[in-house]
């Protein structure tokens, strides 16, 4: 099966990341994506603006290729015996833009691996990849036909599973997220399953201090990761 | 002027915040919104899905309305003689979606106020109403001519200007970011104007520890935002 990914990020750090590109279409304009093609024996073909239009209804600036679809890592690939791995664990996230978001924000966080459900969950798709700026390519994403059996595998293997959630007093900067740790975000309409939540070793929560009650999920994803790494950084 | 607005949060919020709704159109099934139209006053009418179809792409959940236009605050409205004002500026956010979601932020972390440039820059929208679920209401937005000279008036007025930006060694967390305070988020592709980042006080960085050098501007206004929170609460 193959994938259609668009836009002009995306499709540079795709060859630059010996993506399994099949062929790539770009209006002329595009002298970097042909060059860049040329240089990695990349098949491309020059196409006007309305060819792109009518296969693409996002801000693709006038390139698309077609890709080998994302290739799933295995939970063991990202649980290691590392004593500060940091994993991020989606439950379940429906929108491609956060899903996006999260992978390139756990890129630039140096996190060791995400780990997304199977069902009733965005996948990797050509927005997510859109959306992530290159970062899908760098990240190791794992998808689970269980969340909460992933999360016993993450125990086993003596990683701390923290859950973001409301229904707790603890504040995640009051929280020690130093140590292998996995953060586990919470859908966007509905947080985290009850059953996760309980699964969870311990939760925290972002404060909350005006009258709305909730984040976007790949803000609160942000804000929880980089106050792991702030803590395993201050003193380095 | 009124605009339209959509999407079932979004307009409970809006009446419940009291916005001047010239008039709801929903479909039958959005009970609490009819009794809501009721309560508060609202002139409503019952149509079909396909007339919000008609008039609306994105998700509206069968229900939209017709308000006056955002009425932006001026910039003395969000200064005050506090001592720890939180402000967040953004130089230029031209993606609504972002903006909404940094409203959104803003709301739940306390900030005081947010500042938008006029130009070459999303103004409060439809949009931007909708991702910020609801937060635009509780959220003291200003809209400047000059972000430079905005930059100026904060600095008259006892307020630390802090600049996000690559070009600096300091570390976001490594920075005080207690006492008042106004972080300055740069533009999706551009990051800070050139004389923005001169004029900011001081400038810190997210460190990215990946190949992707940048992260998504919502997403990096929630890290220093709540950076500067957890500063503030820390010891209490």
């Amino acid at each position: 099966m193959s994938e259609m990914i668009f836009g002009r990020n995306t499709i540079v750090e795709s060859i630059k990341q010996n993506r399994k590109i099949e062929k790539v279409y770009t209006i002329s304009n595009n002298k970097d994506i042909i060059s860049l093609s040329e240089k990695y024996g990349i098949a491309y073909e020059i196409v006007n603006k309305d060819f792109i239009n009518s296969k693409v209804t996002g801000n693709h600036q006038g390139v698309l290729a077609y890709v080998k679809e994302y290739e799933y890592f295995k939970l063991n690939d990202i649980v290691s015996d590392k004593e500060d791995s940091l994993i991020v664990m989606l439950d379940c996230f429906e929108d491609p833009h956060n899903l996006g978001a999260v992978i390139r924000t756990g890129e630039t966080a140096g996190v060791d691996g995400i780990i997304i459900p199977k069902r009733r969950a965005a996948g990797v798709n050509s927005t997510v990849t859109k959306v992530a700026a290159g970062a899908v390519e760098h990240m190791n994403i794992a998808r689970v036909n269980n969340i909460n059996e992933a999360i016993r595998y993450l125990k086993e293997n003596d990683v701390w599973v923290c859950g973001t959630d409301i229904d707790t007093n603890k504040y995640h900067y009051n929280q020690d997220l130093t140590g292998s740790i996995a953060i586990v975000i919470g859908s966007e309409g509905f947080g985290m399953s009850k059953l996760v939540k309980e699964n969870c070793d311990f939760l925290v929560k972002i404060p909350m201090k005006g009258k709305i009650t909730s984040l976007n999920a790949s803000v609160s994803a942000g804000i929880v990761v980089y106050e792991a790494v702030r803590q395993r950084n201050i003193n380095k």
